[in-house]
């Protein structure tokens, strides 16, 4: 063992002149690496700060720092729909209704492509598809994954909704069943939470809760963490694991990367426009603080071990590492992942991609790592 | 268990219109969450996208997601230094020195309010501080930290370096020994890499390696990283643990927050200017892509369980997860913090912050884990 007492003392000289004795008092800036900093302030006397940092415009690259596959992704414009909002029932469900044809176009491919079949189902009374891979390892033969898909509180009605589930199943060998939960413009708040919550409770008369993993993208990323605080309030068993990826935890407009990475993230582009309009929809007049719509308000201790994945362009990076320091905080066990130069939920677009395969993988693995058997 | 085979199926309908052929082949955007993003590209037929992302001119607000003396800190304007490049040897030493006593003002006080003692000493021949708190828990009373500081290669000589040390010794509880590593412009790389190693490899006759943990932040993160390629080369143990904190693992300007944090982050403002005079400076015409200078070009397999940690604002957020990327490809146990709204180090800046606490907490109790006893 070193012992600090027997090495050799050297001249210690604590270097401090007189004039520094005019600096004590100030706020220095302390940061190890920005003595620079320091440096300039005490230079140029800066004035008190407005605060609001004023960046210019600027051209931004497509990063070489990801695969080509991601590079494509990363390089498409801004999603030009970002700021035209439905004004009618009929306009939602039309918008709704063209996206979903959209995505479903795609879903032949990936469930060949990974060898996983979907069939419809319903449980508990709610309407859910049965994601089923061709071969399930033996560890993963007990387990069954719980599936709340994402499309900002209205999008991925029925089949649409099971992209994300046929991927994870695919790549990590699990059961999963997803969940087609209502939606707005029909079923606003507290529908979709109320179908999520009535497929665990019925999950739990036949399948040990530590042998449940949930998981979800964006908006449902936010119903796996708002289920798990309404489960708590109903005093039911929590799953063994959870997977709430780039959780839209807080509906207020708050959150540091919803500014900095405003007009970056081609996904989302802005929490205002059309996610803006959403957010009403689905929340009916109830107060956005409400946990059980932005759970970043809730409480979170008891919570199960927890993965959490954005990226660095993410416009829910600062909702993801939120929730993570909030969990760690409340001393869940809570991993976060963030995927270089990417936007929302990017790192699961193309089961091509290493970024997929890698962020899928990683998912399995922390489940693997957390379930029962 | 649930058996998928007892569930009632319900009709079937794969819902893909004659329509949709037309769109077969062409890239359709399938993330869940972004049917928006599909359907906008193909109502308007974009052009091939040339890649960069136009960002117009944005006044990004204080978050309110973060401490009072967080906001403060976030708050400051751009380092106005940030492109102030020194000309000359002396030029460069008066800015060390300069930069070294406005860091050294604040560390009696530091040492005060955690209860450090701080003594300078020799190992290897290279000279370190020794850094002791007041009280040393029974599982850390055989451990030792190595750190290794920050400050752009360059910043920190002499006692200025101890500043982290102090913090994580005090909140800790931990024997630190501080490398005060040789820095250009008078010793350029690879001085402060062989300074650190000797050190370590010095430590290794008295203490086991499992019982040692390397950490530093930014140069010092990076150095980190290095030491642990370096220890590789020669055969010699590595530790049980180390904490890189936004390491600037790539001194190429390469990973997309030094574009995305541009004019972002207050403290670092950019990678062009006066921090890339200090990398010329210490590179000294070597390749900047040689992994004993950026470590992201090595080989990390085998390197010993890590904790990242950075901030949403931080300009080497994109260096920090593409380490994390990169170790969790190795199979390396590795975990990722990143501190909302904070740019470079910020979360290490303010011993009354709660983010200040948790940073040094968190890595602490990483070590804790992993360290042997």
């Amino acid at each position: 063992m070193l012992n600090f007492r027997n090495l050799p003392a050297v001249p210690f000289l604590l270097c401090v002149p007189a004039s520094l004795a005019l600096l004590e008092g100030t706020k220095l800036d302390p940061n190890l690496v920005s003595a620079a900093h320091a440096e300039s302030q005490q230079a140029t006397a800066q004035p008190v700060p407005t605060g609001a940092r004023e960046v210019p415009a600027r051209s931004i690259p497509v990063p070489n720092t990801v695969s080509p596959q991601m590079q494509a992704i990363i390089a498409q414009p801004l999603n030009s729909s970002w700021n035209v909002v439905p004004t009618t029932v009929e306009e939602w469900k039309a918008r709704v209704e063209k996206a979903a044809l959209g995505v479903m176009a795609e879903l032949p491919h990936l469930r060949e492509a990974l060898g996983v079949t979907v069939v419809p189902s319903a449980i508990g009374g709610v309407k859910v598809f049965l994601v089923t891979p061709k071969a399930i390892p033996a560890r993963n033969r007990d387990r069954v994954l719980l599936h709340l898909h994402g499309g900002v509180r209205v999008y991925n009605p029925g089949e649409a909704g099971t992209r994300e589930a046929i991927l994870l199943s695919g790549f990590g060998g699990f059961k999963v069943i997803s969940v087609d939960y209502r939606m707005p413009p029909d079923f606003p708040f507290p529908a979709a939470l109320d179908d999520a919550v009535a497929v665990h409770r019925e999950m739990l008369k036949t399948t040990k809760a530590k042998n449940i993993g949930v998981f979800g993208t964006s908006a449902g990323g936010s119903l796996v963490l708002t289920t798990m605080l309404r489960a708590k309030m109903e005093h039911l068993a929590l799953p063994g694991a959870i997977a709430p990826s780039t959780p839209t935890a807080d509906l207020t407009k708050t959150g540091d990367s919803l500014f900095t990475n405003e007009m970056v993230d081609n996904v989302l582009v802005s929490q205002d426009g059309f996610i803006r309009a959403t957010i009403l929809l689905y929340a009916n007049g109830h107060d956005l603080k409400d946990p059980l719509l932005s759970p970043i308000y809730g409480d979170m201790h008891g919570f199960p071990p927890t993965i959490l994945t954005s990226g660095t362009r993410d416009l829910y990076l600062s909702n993801t590492v939120r929730v993570h320091r909030k969990l760690r905080a409340a001393g869940v066990e809570a991993v976060l992942q963030v995927f270089e130069g990417q936007a929302h939920g990017q790192y699961n677009r193309d089961i091509t991609a290493p970024e997929t395969k890698e962020y899928n993988d990683e998912i399995a693995r922390f489940f693997d790592l957390h379930l029962g058997r």
